[in-house]
């Protein structure tokens, strides 16, 4: 796959938060090591899915998922303005990214996260020099703690998938995306709070519209998803699936508003699709992701003459996992047909 | 890690038989999927290793190993030469990636292989589309029924690391490692046939020459690292190793006389290290790797004293593993320390 001429020429997709040249912008405040992510097509996954697959992953860097794209934005701002600390709320990804950022530019950095969250997620944050605080909730009770510190201390709170910078950030995947030929039909992509989906489905809809932005979100943690479709926020009271990485119960309403201008459709899937999923991706591509990161095939799975014949593109946005529930889900033993 | 202006300037390691100017426009023929691949830190690692631990990781492509960088190289002038045909012996990973180099050029591809190599590895070879023949011996008796296809037919024969095209297509491995700042203290390399130790060799000799090169063999399969230790070809009678990618009874005379050129040291592990260094990938890293690409970390699992404190780098080399064996290897279990 090589760069696209045409794909310079993008349309404004005026309604969204997210700016394209500012998107453009962020390429150069992001560290390289997070960029130009492998983009390959894994024909071993196809006879299986029976569409054309290629894989966008975003694994292979120093926080083992996309996030960082964001959080440097973000930290090269504060450093920037010569902020000395930031905070977040974090299932465990976000957390680790701030962390790798904010250490590398000086800034002092508090994560507030489930005690629920995985514990490789949470060793991970510690590791890389952040504060950890714990609560005894989920990562909608860590947003509201988060907010608390922040108000507190009076530090800058960055609020994922809210914050325009973890849009912008993520969306710098899209750019990739597009800037590649042959294009591809569609692209799936896991939807949580949002920033993923609204940052590569604002790319796509303004660089090449023609592709088909489709997010991808647990049955057991449908917030986003049911509220994309009745257009209006729809909270729950729990979320039950395995997918940590994408499980929040309330959707921001401004990333709703930028998801309803930017994505195609919004399906929900199970949680033994998504096990199947990491099955295969370990299986026919050899690669270790987190059940959020195998939403994407999931989707395909469980709708095969949707996508039929066509080329779909995934983002495998994350392996963060403990091994130990990990192997609890894939099994030790290969998949035999 | 950015691009040093300073890396332009490279010495001429004039003994050898690879060239610099033409590894550099070797970049130029090989498809960029397979270019400019991951290199991070890996921190997870680092507590149990003892020091600063680089990857360099070459699985994350369409043939899952660092090969096709060779094979793009040759299929490109055998296409520029109107070649209808080419042949190769291969453990597995090279015939897969002339499978794949070939298959975009046109070009009708045999390999022959052991039957012994891994299933997944000649699954895929035949997935794309190249005629596979399989002899009734190891890696060295492939190579003697590869020749005679060759002759018989008129048809090219690529032998793996004494093609000079297979050598110099893994060297821009060694571009893309010297092109980084900070630069690294030691490059660990899987050693087999010595096209990747000899390439990447090269290329750190001439342009950073005080990063050490060392080689990693298995004690199972010691033959060029014997070769390198006693300036003479030593061969086996058999070889008694996990590792299938490197494991070669009988070294190339020419590959040997550059080795000693650019090799600081070829040291030989055991099985049992790597193991550990598989799991550890898989554990600490999230990534699944085939045993051959193990061996820098089982190299550094076996004497911590001699890294410790050091900045290292060590390229994985290639994920193409059988997963049942994998899963028998490195186990359902994580470690627990």
């Amino acid at each position: 796959m090589e760069t696209a001429p045409a794909a310079l020429g993008c349309c404004v997709v005026q309604e969204t938060r997210l700016d394209t040249a500012r998107i453009r912008a962020a390429r150069r405040v992001i560290d390289p090591i997070f960029l130009d992510t492998p983009l390959y097509r894994c024909e071993a996954l196809e006879p299986d899915l029976g569409c054309t697959v290629s894989i966008k992953l975003e694994t292979a860097n120093p926080v083992r998922s996309f996030k960082a794209r964001g959080t440097e934005v973000v930290a090269s701002l504060l450093a920037d303005k010569g902020s000395p600390a930031v905070v977040c709320a974090s299932a465990g990804n976000l957390g680790q990214a701030l962390a790798w950022s904010g250490r590398g530019r000086g800034l002092d950095v508090t994560v507030v996260a489930s005690r629920f969250a995985p514990a490789a997620k949470l060793d991970r944050i510690r590791g890389l020099d952040a504060r950890l605080e714990l609560v005894d909730g989920d990562f909608d009770m860590a947003r509201e703690r988060a907010a608390a510190v922040a108000l507190y201390n009076g530090i800058r709170l960055v609020e994922d998938s809210l914050d325009i910078e973890t849009c912008e950030g993520a969306a710098t995947i899209g750019l990739e995306l597009v800037d590649t030929v042959p294009s591809f039909d569609a692209v799936l992509i896991a939807l949580g709070g949002g920033a993923l989906a609204t940052g590569v489905g604002h790319v796509v809809k303004a660089c090449a519209p023609e592709v088909e932005v489709i997010c991808v979100q647990p049955l057991g943690a449908p917030a986003m998803t049911h509220s994309w479709r009745q257009r209006r926020v729809v909270t729950t009271d729990s979320t039950d699936t395995i997918a940590d990485g994408v499980a929040g119960r309330r959707p921001i309403p401004a990333v709703l508003d930028d998801l309803l201008l930017v994505a195609d459709d919004a399906v929900l899937v199970q949680e033994a699709s998504i096990i199947a999923g990491m099955r295969m991706l370990l299986d026919h591509a050899g690669l270790v992701v987190e059940p959020s990161a195998a939403l994407g095939i999931a989707a395909i799975l469980e709708d095969r003459d949707r996508f039929a014949g066509r080329h779909v593109a995934t983002i495998v946005c994350g392996s963060n996992v403990d091994m130990d529930a990990y192997h609890r889900w894939v099994g030790a033993a290969p998949i035999h047909r």
